[in-house]
């Protein structure tokens, strides 16, 4: 079977519609030519079952592979992608995010495509725009979206991307009469009464005991405390009383994330999650679904990193961070705010 | 017994030496005066152990921290790892990197100090030079070097920092009479011939096959091997033939890390070590120490990441990266390229 090279298509005759698109969904039919891309093609050649020609030459592989990857940017790590993807047995197609892939036992004509595949080396950023319209495209169309990571040895990783809407199970707190008095030293935030510490702390899990009878808040669990009128906070040094502005900017000056941290947790406690510092897993939060008992902490079921509209994934990064929390068996979580409210968007490790 | 607050000393009389001093090591004696420092003074009242006065009134504990915090910079994170230390039951003096800490049934007088402590925020990042700086003034008084960072709810993990003098156990290959021709296509390149693609996938662990014949080799292996005299890399695009600077110009190209991470490769290699992409990890570098036989690929030892000279460790990041070195059994060790060659910086997590 013959195939001709015309710029980014490969074009074959009525025999190769039998033979490659009807026995296994190669290239897509048009009149009585069968047009291929070049990954396509060049998978077909790999594979022995087709010839390419250019200007009535016969191509090598090596001669064809260097000319198609001349030809089409990041060629080889399509092809990397799409080579995978056909020797674990599933029929692709290429589509507006790289590829469609059918479901196992599903093909072209028979079932609708089950994912789209977006292709990244690891090498270059992915703004999380980009990510987000590739996501909105799966989606509109109601496809599973998965993105196809090659790294500098060729090795491939698979995300599957969606957007998360999560529920915790815990209560607030209601606030007492007076709010709670507290001392802001440094970068923290001191409660000295010994029943207000201890109820703050077993009643929501908020801070950490200093000792017994006081407790220590973060900067965030100091902001959202203040905003419910559970706690009044005065400045250890100039004694000043802040309001939430007034705080918040002093906790923007010490931590640059704290606005967007901020957001993060209280829309987390706001869903009736209990969100704590997931500094030992290099992200913002670590979050309980809900926390009975101190005596008995359950596992964290998040790992939630709040990051801006036009954040970019550095993707050894990305890997990490997902790798960590598999490991220790939580779900990733990546916060965005948006004018609609914040979004969490869960990249997970699949196996294809 | 009282202590006197002057300036940033709590000074208590000659009793205080016999019940302070000669039972828990508390303070230093200066003739008849016992001097304590704002942290260890703290500690003490917080166990009801010294009562403090400020121009003659006795202050309360909330009174005595706030003064404190106003007094020294970082009191509260100091205080939180100081009655940590002091809770397990460790001696604990002032040093130059914070704390001298005796080892466990040591004390002051009797025994050696076993460890320097090294207190820091996790929101502070913490430049390469002032970590080595710290070990450099240990490790010449033959201590061990210990990183406590205190994060934003006050959570304590501890490190050990040590420099990492490695040594794997695989040979070189040797070059053959011609080097074998390869193909820079995009950001990799491609070995065609199927015998050289055998060779060096099996005997060195280079690249990975695209197939059955072919080899993709990473621009850090490609480079190597072209040092090595093993390849001969053509442009796919101009046909030209790079030798190893025009390499390394067009590599660094396309990643900006490539000359950093090649010294690092380079040295590895020739201590014996077999490194691949630790894209996976987040890291530059997976290592193994040897490589015998790739159907019983070994568990790979170590992680390196390398790190330029004026490197600022972003603290969650990298208790990140030494985690997820850890949950999957392996080392991470930061490399830094110095003029005398290049330091392997380890930084392992440790229980006190």
């Amino acid at each position: 079977m013959i195939g001709k090279l015309i710029n980014d298509r490969v074009k074959a005759g009525k025999q190769a519609i039998n033979e490659l698109y009807n026995t296994g969904y190669y290239g897509r039919p048009k009149g009585d030519v069968l047009e291929l891309t070049l990954i396509e093609a060049a998978y077909l050649l790999y594979k022995n079952r087709l010839e390419i020609t250019m200007d009535e030459k016969a191509l090598t592989f090596q001669e064809f592979f260097t000319e198609a990857s001349n030809r089409q940017q990041f060629f080889e790590l399509k092809y990397i992608v799409y080579k995978d993807l056909r020797e674990r047995g599933y029929y692709v197609q290429p589509s507006v995010t790289d590829f469609r892939v059918y479901p196992r036992g599903g093909h072209p004509g028979k079932t609708q495509a089950k994912m789209f595949v977006y292709v990244r080396s690891e090498r270059i950023p992915m703004p999380i725009k980009d990510l987000l319209s590739q996501y909105t495209a799966a989606v509109n169309v109601r496809k599973q979206m998965v993105l196809a990571i090659v790294d500098e040895e060729s090795d491939l990783t698979y995300y599957e991307v969606k957007k998360a809407d999560i529920k915790g199970s815990m209560d607030a707190i209601l606030p007492e009469d007076e709010p709670v008095p507290a001392t802001m030293l440094e970068d923290r935030v001191l409660i000295w009464d010994e029943e207000a510490s201890h109820l703050l702390y077993e009643n929501g899990f908020y801070g950490k005991p200093l000792d017994n009878e006081r407790l220590q808040l973060s900067l965030v669990e100091s902001a959202y405390l203040l905003e419910q009128a559970l706690i009044k906070i005065k400045d250890g040094t100039t004694g000043n009383i802040p309001d939430l502005a007034e705080f918040s900017e002093t906790a923007s000056s010490i931590d640059p994330d704290f606005e967007r941290k901020y957001s993060t947790y209280v829309d987390l406690r706001s869903r009736g999650f209990v969100p704590k510092t997931g500094f030992k897993f290099g992200t913002h939060f670590r979050v309980y679904n809900e926390v009975k008992s101190l005596n008995k902490l359950p596992h964290s079921d998040y790992l939630v990193h709040a990051i801006p509209q036009d954040y970019e994934f550095f993707l050894p990064l990305m890997s990490r961070a997902v790798r960590l929390a598999n490991s220790v068996r939580k779900q990733m979580l990546y916060s965005v705010e948006f004018a609609s409210g914040i979004e969490y968007i869960d990249i997970g490790r699949i196996k294809m």
